[in-house]
């Protein structure tokens, strides 16, 4: 699968699940996959930051990318690829790409500051992998110190055609999105897909904006695809009656440190995955904190259903 | 009012009201005032980050200080005076205890990092302000970069015997809460009051863990006293639930960028100062974000009336 | 004085003097004014970083800037009104222009990042004191950690017609000055003096690629107010040569914590300043420095007599 | 080679020759440890910042390694690790050291900010990569934004019996030495060799204070290599007399971005390397650039007949 203007709905961040001596669980990566597609989702991102892909030695990562690959044939899968250098970037892409993946998705390092510093960076990245590769924009300012204006993400969608889409996850982030559907509307920028992140944590006004989906990780991805369903059908009380059930849940995961472990700790209670483990080094949650989430998900399940487990 | 070992409850922290033509609305500083006391707070803050003080010359900060002083005698004021170097700060402490403020609010300057630069600055800080000031800690990464564990919080405590309270808003920040209230507990460290802030986005959370109250400025500062009784009066579900319904508006006006005139708005929505103005440089709502608050208002008005205006 | 479209040759960045009880040592101000007359500098800046500003009360600021001025009527004061925000910025500016002085200085807060933030917060400043004061633009990235780009300056000094020369001090910046001074030249920018900072560290080659000379605060201004005169006469072998006599204590005094201090003891041998006092908090020099700097300078008068203190 | 006490005179960072199509040079690699060999280097260290080694791709960088190791048995050979996850710092340093490698050099990520996060971190990279690899601390601030302080510095070496030697490049960094040595001295720390980095812009006065050598890459090691010796042998003035012939390049040379390219271009003039390409992304010298190294070494052949070239 290549180059593809379109990109819509749900692309959930996948977390590589791990058996409790730290090994990669090939089997709930597969239930995952499964999972995923039985959801609506229209696409999967594995190997992002919160897919603990620092931690896992080069074929390791390349393992969980082909076996979400062939698990779920009818999901465009996007792999994260950020690196420090390009030598380690190419390498991978070009791996993942010989084996079906469908793009690619890149961060910039943190020591950008001036426009003209990001959009190079964006052009020595295409020229790297090559410029066949899809690949994804992620501009995530609070964990990359990184900031992009509207006009930058243009030109980084002008100069380079393989610019598949952006994972939008600034904060505040709202406006950037109106900004940037306007310039599509009036057509003085091409079509960019928009798929939001920062764990959803404003996916209900986000998709009003003009977002077209998700590509973020929270633990009910697909409460996320409802959510994005219920909003483009223009049921927005509905919309925003889901998500709010959820946001209480939703914010507790967002934070930085123990956010992935909440997640996966849900994930693994939902039945999703057989462990809740992360790679060290990687904390585990406190009783304390287990006990937050578990009356937190009691709530939500008040609502939403899937909650109770 | 000096040196108290005592903090509880809600301190709002001010936003500073303007009038159209940007200069210092004293009738809606006045009519805060009465607010913050008609609400249950028991005390506040003045010229904090969100109070646009950086904008204001040093005789108006003073004015703003004074006038709430006054206006509301039965409540401890607390005046930020971070500032760049200590002579400022010094200046400004100087004037406001002079004028009866209760204490000072300090934030660590964003070029801090190790653990013995924070601990040295606030030891200089307190060497410029003098002793016999009551101070409070200002925990803030997200935006002032410099990250304090808990045991450097411990040690700016007991080396200052002058540090009346925490103002908590690191994020992650539920176990620094657990960490330094169990401290206190077990009598390894001495009583440091904590009240948080960060907008009130974990408060539900936050006062299950120990923390005395909040030191925040959402512009429902009502509903934060009313959680925080429930909460400490052991009414965990009914504290949730009106948290809860408030949290979609919380989350919206946490946003850095807009969130200090999404804030305006609404009190002025709800009539507690006459004008949403910021002073420049200081962004205005777009009309869609207006409506987006609106939105949001309403679906509050749901659980609470007061947000029925 | 104002607005003129001329700077060149030296404006050092006179150190404030303090006496040992930390007090404003205002002899040791006039001194200081008059050694710059006599050294043949072109003007004087004041209230800068390593002129302790931050430490400084307004008043106390506004007296070392209004003595400068009263001491050296034929030199232009630029006074560092640098501020977290405009309210503090406005008030010092007005009152040092009232007082006669030639222009102010201003960092950009160490916040901005996109190239508009920059362009945007130069807009805001002029808006906040003025369109005819003279200002000029302190390019400093190692410490405040803001990156312009030749553009952005560019759209700066077109923007501002008071925009008077530019601090530059990035680090490389020989390039910078190649490209800024190409466009001067091709005629697509106006003309924009630039007078060098970083303690010198680069004067000679500086100067070469086009700089109009240095305003920065090494302990001999003599020394350079004499490379800049030779380099501009020519007489490249000769600059180098002096220059490269002091470059071991311009390289020693470059650091950024101990640097002032070596500054201050430097000019009080050479009896320019009665006290090297730093005021608090300020580290001295340990005796190891001390005698580290001694050795410098006798090495430094093997070329140059006026080491011989 | 394992674990050893002791480190000292200079390891030379290797840079890595490219041809001009960007593939590896591996006869100037030969020639290059052929060449610090020669001029009586202890060590080397191959694949750090300088050594472009985000640029390789995994195999080229052990090619790189391993080539270097086979060509100069004598030397101990320190390999850069550092990474952003501790699954290819693992990868990694089993693979050179299996080939032979004498230790691995480790920089902390620059998100660390407390002492404990610093201090846990060199405790993870330890159990990732084992206990028994000898591994070097590079304490590098002003690339890294991490700082350590020397009680930092003492705990990691205290708690890792395998941390080797310390690659000192803080700034100002005379103090750390200084603190450092005395604890070795009066046993309150166990010995911990420093070399010092920084592209040597301190070594005349670092190892006065006590450092054990140079780790760092300026295009002069032999000079390196003679100051060092001058100075253990209380030569002083002589150290000092050749390292100040040296400063005028060695501060160009040290800039951040062009400073690769001048220390590749001068050990092409040379001829200890063939080209002096750099590996894209990555600037060449421009003309006036070019010309300016050109005059500066002509000026240090005055003095060291080894510029003569």
């Amino acid at each position: 699968m290549r180059l593809t203007s379109d990109a819509r709905g749900v692309f959930p961040i996948a977390p590589t699940p791990f058996r409790d001596d730290g090994s990669i669980d090939l089997e709930s990566v597969d239930r995952l996959a499964d999972f995923y597609v039985g959801c609506g989702a229209t696409g999967v991102t594995v190997l992002g930051q919160l897919g603990e892909a620092p931690k896992l030695e080069h074929a390791e990562g390349v393992e969980v990318a082909v076996r979400t690959i062939r698990r779920a044939p009818s999901l465009p899968v996007v792999v994260g690829v950020s690196a420090p250098g390009f030598g380690a970037m190419r390498a991978l892409t070009r791996e993942v790409m010989d084996r079906g993946a469908a793009g690619v998705m890149i961060a910039p390092p943190n020591t950008l500051r001036t426009d003209d510093q990001v959009v190079g960076y964006y052009r020595q990245a295409v020229e790297a992998i090559g410029a066949d590769v899809p690949f994804v924009i992620q501009d995530y300012p609070l964990t990359f110190s990184v900031q992009m204006t509207p006009a930058v993400i243009k030109r980084i969608a002008t100069d380079n055609p393989s610019c598949w889409f952006l994972k939008h996850e600034d904060w505040p982030g709202l406006d950037k999105i109106s900004t940037l559907k306007g310039w599509e509307k009036d057509g003085s920028m091409r079509k960019l897909p928009i798929l939001i992140g920062n764990n959803a944590l404003f996916l209900d006004f986000e998709v009003e904006r003009g977002a077209d989906g998700a590509n973020t990780g929270y633990c009910f991805p697909d409460m996320l695809v409802d959510v994005v369903k219920l909003s483009k059908a223009g049921k927005r009380d509905e919309a925003h009656d889901l998500f709010d059930a959820h946001l209480p849940l939703i914010r507790y995961e967002q934070q930085p440190g123990p956010g992935l472990a909440v997640r996966k700790y849900v994930m693994m209670r939902r039945g999703i995955i057989a462990h809740d483990t992360l790679r060290k080094p990687g904390a585990s949650l406190s009783s304390t904190a287990r006990a937050e989430v578990d009356y937190l998900m009691a709530r939500v399940a008040r609502v939403d259903p899937r909650a109770k487990v």
